[in-house]
């Protein structure tokens, strides 16, 4: 019988209500997710323990679909489960929840997939996993870390299911709409009208002007109840005004800089009623923190084995089990410990050792040494004491200072000797240190060789205050057949592991370190990085083969999966071939990103070539499942299922996209404000056109190129309001591309339009477009405050002037920026000074030298070109490229102190001075002026070209300073002789600062 | 162990999704109940099935008690049910869902109270009970015969279960906060401090200008929905405008009429969608109609007896088996059998008979008619047919007519006879009716027997059509030994009946009519009303006297409280004497009205003396169960707990008020708008000061009068803003006066206040305060254009208007109105035109008609009076009385016609003529003038003293029409003798127009 609706509810409450969660209920106010509900919101915060679970009909507006969408719709039904203090087991509760409703881990792939869940408008973070059935998500695993900026302690875990898609994939069915809500009513035709006109009203009717006077009621009123100590009136206010904020922007009325301000104001108030509950539960004594849970800690004295009856050398196994590890983090775990590992034995433990293996899959990372010495050597270490003579006598008696430094080191005065050191005398213990067995020493240093994993973003789970990149759960440690118990974030090591979660995760005993690879392999687990990356790659190609295909099976894309599975075992899927027409970037995106298959194109295709060329795509697609191969005609399916939803998803945004040309989109830029002061975005489309049209002269366009050009920035924008691009912001650009060619726009146009977003534009229409986009919001914003500060950058200014100067170097184009930045900020609807403008070129070729650092080279050759030529990014990069060839040259140690002597030397002058031929006295200087008048029509202006003069002129040079005393006591020769060193020192103006080089 | 909410929620559930329910959610936006969930207001709609169940939290902003009453909250749990159609066996159902959850009906006292439930903000109305429990309500029980102004067909039936009392109930506490939610938390720990919060928002915080903004951007957002047809996003808004709307109430911000104008636009609304959403569903061809209900209905033919077997005269028995009547219903329907049923077997039936009684209870009425004969006795009726000389030709041979109408007849044309009638000659045909068994006859009868049952109120329940107070559940019809099956309403007949209640309601048989009353006796069922209230009578007394009081004991409660039950058993509760120092009125309107309780007065007490003289209440009062005397202490607890927080509650208004002084909270009545145009009861409250201070001169008050009547006027609406009246409205001017009095007024001024609301004041500052405050709504209100149009009369200008002419009367005092109205027209801050004034003077005459002739006055006379005197209710009151007294007398006929001969000859001159004395010629002539102007002297203006006149006037008047001829050829001599008569005609004037008399 099919599953319905409402019995995975009732189901859920029971499970949950037996495991001592209290039910509560939808809140009253419409909320995004179960989180915004009180009783996560503000029940997270604070010491007291909560358990809670309920129902959330969560309202996203803009995941409506008109009823049309097999599984994505503007309101869904979560439900949420919070466990404060984590109970250590979540991951297993919750998937026995998931056996209660029916879904047997052995007949579906159930995988868990990275997710660092933020919601930056209630200031909250924390690392945890999506769940997917079968490819589809059915679950949010969250362990909360920060809510309204309040740091969490405890932690609490968030599981959040999402009933609709797990009604879907228990009935194994193609949409929900004909799905059991019980067994007479579908859910259909419960909530598909509803779908219907709620999407109609959120996308079609809602009045932004009366949305916008909603949301500043609600403001108003959260702030007096915020002002009035009234924590939950004020949240169902924040809620009001996040919900009225969701409808404003479904309806496109959001610009990009409002929504900062949005969210900053949301956040604000979020964090201020969180604060002010901290606040009340504290003057109320945190009334739910009744009882201290029980310590359940073994005593680890009690299971410390006799380490003495270790003779030989074994083998060393550690591992370290974990709730699933994000792709990332595995690959950086496994490094860290092939680095550490060796110097931790060598370094700090001294223990002789055979070969270091590091190998590990999501849920363990494993450390094994071969013939790990039982015992440390006895060592000697010399101890450098006082000086000699202040430690004896003249009589050769130990003073008091020689007395106390023997008596800190355990040795006696007579033992301690004198030596040489540094140029002084001082005296020197030996201390002689006891090797010792090695296990103990492993369990003293194991939990340090753990700790010394670091992760980029790391988490707290239980109150032994450890981070890590997810929740430890075990550890294996085991010298031969011992089990070395060591303790760390409340686990104490043992020899107990775990099998594979689709059998449950089998606790299985370890007999002896040298057993451990064997019985893992046996129980499926393949542990080896590369290995799982063999077996991948093998089964996609052949796969691919079958449907006679080519997989596209780019690098990271493979490790990742490696890094999700344990048991990897690929299977081939496929879609309707309707969805064939959507935009192949589309396709991939979705394959790729967000569902990790490997695509298929038709045999013929050339990998990595452009795309024009490339063969197109086969209906096919490959998953990697975590498992066997058991029940996987449901698993296929239920994948299936799901890429079909993402398509019909972006077939139904196609559709209604392409009703129009693309150029029809374009006025409604108008309601998508840009910044306030820098009007909407059909106000920067006009201002990137005209500046474009400048361009077209300073880029040297041919007539073509022009026109395209011209063309292409009256388009560029306009994707932004299709709603294939409000869905998948990711594909701006893209869409515009695609959208421009269906409309018949010419390829070079459609092109362009593409190319604005890439870091280097490959056409030169797409560089124009792309250079007067990004100098536009760089000028504007700088005008109008919101230059980057700090760490600081919500508008992506860092990239867009990056976006500026490496397209320039790229292209070998030297555009005159300050030109550049003259004519764009002469278009902006506000004033910007010459001191912005000057700000902007400062802040462009500070990224321009970041840029150059960044590629390799030096320090001081970026500066001392920079400090001559910031205004051609072009030029500059060339000049640093020839400066550096020669900073190169073995002979460089001649020809830079040539020069800058005479730089030093005139450094100070206040005055230029001119050479006067009549007051050269001695031949040397005439010769050294003949030589610079002689370079001086050949001087090119480059590095290149100056350095050339320099080589040249360092004999005469040298000859100079050996025969002429140029401080001469009659001013006029001082001045004449300065003046001929100003004109060498002079060469390099607009060039490079050499003063600035290594050894000037 | 207690029973926690969770489990409660959890056993309802599972309760009701086995009995088919869809297990639904709450809804995500604010709500005031669960009736206003779509999948109640909208799924109740049309033809299709709907059974669903669901929590649902309701939010209730003046319900809000800041967490201090033990049962009463801002927010409540529903827990709601709609079943479409009704299952035919609702209340049992719900029975079962208690059992479930652990309440035993034997252990308490279930009680079903007459509640006819209406929502005028949707349009909504249906009748059925609040369910109490131990004295507390529960749940309410309603079909619904409207929603959303659309007529319900089928018709459903509403179960809202209140979670948080039924929580209370079953764990017999004294309040919900430490009540368990689940095993771990307590109720209050979960929301205790959300209560005090949302209060305190409420009722001190929420914005009254931005509350009233958001719910004009809601109305103009439901407005936009619904013209675009979606009813959905649509009754969203109009959800939000109803809590929006309720928050403002809140805050002491809706006026008077101002509530009106906001219900109109909510239920124009809320019908909109409603009508919207019917079409919707009739578009979609009504999806859920998807298979017709299986026809159970027995065939009525296989169960027929053989009459003919009943040859003796036997008793007749016929139940009507309904769910609970209320108790009006119960009286008039017993009332309306005592009438019908000798009717119907004489006249109808013409079947001998004994006895008859007909007596009831909530569940069943029983007529039993004793030695009901077995047969109707063979009868001939004569039946009129055509003329006798159309029926016969001159041969005397029938004709065509006289054949037809034999035939017809089921006679022969020579059977038929000829009579005089009427002055005419028809044919007459004799046709005999051969008696039928009484069984027979009464099979056939007895549905339209208990059809011509009828009510003020009633309703339908199945697919029937029948129409009752409450739903028909069971007929028992015996005569004898023998079942009348008859068919009515979807039942037949039989002979079982069910017993009480609290004993789950078995089955009974009934072997014959004559056994029953012993076999329902037997059962504990008390049948006889009288018999009910005699017990009830006997038991309240003997308990006050056990507790030293005597019970207050009003028949009109008796009379109710004896029609709640079928088993009485009083039994005594108490309450904490602190309560006793609330207002007397409070803790009497709570027990009486609200809980049906008896209250108690210490000895000495004299029942009807003025409340100042009578003794003090003690803290008991009696309580009447319906069931024996098993776990009584349980239901004495539960209904002392239900008063406890009742009081608690009054005990909380009054003593928040009590920290100011009345007079303090007067400034607050501005923010009571009144009416738009007319401003606040701030304005309203000078504008009646003002009126008073003109009225003391009117009504003639004497000095110390005067201050009263001013202070009094002051204060007078003061009491509106304070939250004992904001929660019981009822008791404004109760309050006031009671305030006043503890605020130190004088107790003349306090009793000044409390007379206001009352029909007749029985002081003179109490009048005037009346008077002034209904003449100026009168006044404004009909200024304003909001003058009672048809039925509607919304703001009770016809109660108004009663309340100012019926005080005249009875205090005698001579206002002049028209001066008054004109005082009160001056006040307004409106232009009030001569013509208005007039329409309100005439409005009040209006009433003053229809008060007199309600009082039994005839119509003519109070028109003849009305004519002529009007603006002086009080003189006219008089009048009627004295002419209706004439009117009675005998020699009347003699009277009236010789005023009468005097007017009707004069009647059509236009002119008014003076006598000339010179020109009366004749004898008669100067006689009759000389007698009227003796009597000139005496006439005193009012009915008596000019009928009085007219007495003496009558002997000169008839020898003047004897010997003079009025129209006199010569015109000087006619126009002085018409001078004459119009005279006398004249002497009425002001008095009476004696023209509109009956016989004039």
């Amino acid at each position: 019988m099919s599953s319905s609706l409402q019995n995975i509810i009732l189901q859920l409450q029971q499970f949950w209500a037996e495991k001592g969660c209290l039910i509560g209920q939808p809140y009253y106010t419409q909320v995004g997710a179960g989180t915004m509900n009180p009783a996560t919101f503000l029940r997270v915060l604070g010491p007291e323990p909560w358990n809670v679970a309920y129902v959330e009909p969560s309202v996203r507006p803009d995941d409506g679909r008109y009823g049309e969408n097999p599984n994505r719709f503007q309101m869904h039904y979560q439900f949420q489960i919070i466990l404060k203090p984590d109970p250590g087991n979540p991951v297993e509760l919750y998937l026995q929840s998931l056996a209660t409703i029916g879904i047997d881990p052995r007949e579906h792939d159930i995988r868990l997939v990275e997710d660092n869940w933020e919601q930056p408008a209630i200031s909250a973070w924390g690392l945890g996993w999506e769940i997917w059935l079968d490819g589809q998500e059915i679950t949010q695993f969250t362990y909360f870390q920060q809510v309204g900026g309040q740091s969490l302690d405890p932690v609490s875990v968030e599981i959040t299911y999402g009933l609709d898609r797990i009604l879907i994939a228990l009935n194994n069915a193609p949409a929900i709409w004909d799905e059991p809500w019980n067994d007479f009513v579908k859910y259909g035709e419960v909530r598909r009208q509803e779908e219907f006109e709620h999407s109609k009203y959120y996308f079609e009717i809602g009045d932004v002007e009366r949305l916008r006077q909603m949301y500043n009621l609600y403001r108003a009123e959260a702030e007096a109840c915020i002002a009035a100590g009234l924590v939950l009136p004020a949240h169902d206010y924040v809620l009001k005004c996040s919900h009225t904020f969701n409808a404003l922007d479904c309806r496109g009325a959001i610009g990009v800089t409002e929504r900062q301000v949005f969210f900053g104001q949301m956040r604000e108030m979020a964090c201020r009623v969180a604060e002010r509950y901290l606040e009340q539960r504290k003057e109320l004594e945190y009334p739910l923190l009744k009882e201290v849970r029980e310590q359940k800690t073994e005593n680890i004295q009690s299971v410390l084995p006799d380490y003495s009856l270790i003779s030989t050398p074994k083998s060393l196994l550690l591992e370290i089990g974990v709730e699933e590890l994000p792709a990332g983090d595995l690959d950086s775990a496994i490094a860290q410990l092939k680095g550490s590992v060796p110097r931790w034995l060598d370094e700090e433990l001294h223990l002789e050792h055979g070969p270091i293996s590091v190998s590990g899959s999501p849920r363990r990372l494993a450390v094994m040494v071969e013939s790990l010495a039982p015992h440390q050597p006895d060592r000697e270490n010399l101890v450098k004491g006082p000086p000699a003579e202040r430690a004896f006598g003249p009589d050769g008696v130990p003073t008091p200072a020689a007395i106390g430094f023997a008596k800190g080191k355990g040795v006696t005065p007579k033992d301690l000797e004198i030596r040489e050191i540094d140029g002084g005398r001082y005296v020197f213990a030996v201390v002689k240190q006891a090797g010792r067995p090695a296990a103990q020493v492993l369990a003293e240093s194991l939990p340090g060789l753990v700790a010394g994993i670091k992760f980029d973003k790391s988490m707290r789970w239980n109150d032994s205050g450890v981070s890590f990149s997810r929740p430890l759960r075990w550890f294996v440690a085991l010298f031969g057949q011992t089990v070395i118990p060591f303790e760390y974030a409340g686990l104490i090591a043992g020899r107990t592991t775990r099998g594979l979660r689709p059998y449950d995760s089998p606790q299985i005993l370890i007999p002896s370190a040298e057993k451990y690879f064997e019985i893992i392999r046996k129980n499926g687990i393949v542990l080896d990085v590369e290995e799982r990356k063999a077996l991948i790659t093998q089964g996609v190609r052949s796969l691919a083969a079958s449907v006679g295909g080519e997989a596209i099976l780019p690098d990271e894309l493979l490790r990742e999966v490696a890094n999700l599975v344990e048991m990897p075992t690929p299977l081939l899927g496929s879609f309707e071939k309707e969805f064939l027409a959507l935009p192949e970037d589309v396709l991939i995106s979705v394959m790729k990103k967000h569902q990790r298959y490997f695509p298929i194109r038709s045999v013929g295709a050339k990998q990595g070539a452009p795309k024009e060329y490339a063969s197109p795509l086969l209906p096919n697609f490959v998953i990697v499942r975590n498992g066997d191969e058991q029940r996987i005609d449901l698993v296929r399916q239920g994948n299936e299922h799901v890429v079909r939803a993402r398509f019909t998803d972006a077939n139904f945004f196609v559709r209604e996209d392409l009703k129009r040309k693309l150029e029809d989109f374009r006025p409604r830029l108008d309601t998508l404000i840009f910044q306030k002061k820098l009007g909407s975005m059909l106000d920067k489309s006009g201002r990137i056109e005209n500046l474009v049209g400048e361009f077209i002269l300073m880029l040297d366009l041919g007539a073509d190129e022009a026109v395209f050009a011209r063309r292409a920035a009256h388009l560029a924008k306009t994707d932004l309001v299709t709603r294939m691009v409000v869905e998948m912001t990711s594909l701006q650009g893209v869409i515009g591309r695609e959208y421009a060619l269906r409309s018949g726009e010419a390829p070079e146009v459609a092109n362009a339009i593409g190319e604005q977003y890439q870091p280097i534009p490959k056409t030169r229409p797409g560089l124009a477009l792309a250079l007067a986009d990004r100098l536009d919001s760089l000028t504007g914003l700088f005008a109008v405050g919101l230059a980057p500060t700090g760490t600081k950058d919500p508008f992506g200014l860092r990239r867009a002037a990056i976006g500026v100067v490496q397209p320039l170097i790229e292209h070998a184009i030297d555009l005159d920026l300050r030109a550049a930045i003259q004519k764009s900020a002469s278009l902006q609807p506000v004033a910007v000074t010459a001191e912005i403008q000057t700000q902007v070129l400062d802040f462009i070729t500070g990224r321009l030298g970041v840029l150059l650092k960044d590629s390799g080279y030096k320090y001081d050759v970026v500066e001392a070109v920079l400090a001559e030529q910031s205004d051609r990014p072009s030029a500059a990069a060339r000049a640093v490229r020839q400066l550096t060839a020669w900073v190169a040259r073995p002979d460089w140690g001649a020809i830079l102190p040539a020069y800058a002597r005479c730089v030093r030397i005139t450094r100070d002058q206040k005055t230029k001075f001119t050479v006067k031929p009549e007051l050269l006295l001695e031949e040397a200087e005439r010769e050294l002026d003949k030589t610079v008048n002689d370079q001086a029509s050949v001087f090119g202006g480059d590095v290149d070209a100056f350095l050339n003069v320099v080589m040249v002129l360092i004999p005469s040079i040298n000859t100079f300073f050996d025969k002429v005393l140029v401080m001469a006591e009659e001013q006029a020769f001082r001045e004449n002789r300065l003046g001929l060193l100003q004109r060498i020192g002079a060469l390099a103006d607009g060039v490079a600062d050499l003063s600035k080089l290594e050894g000037f």
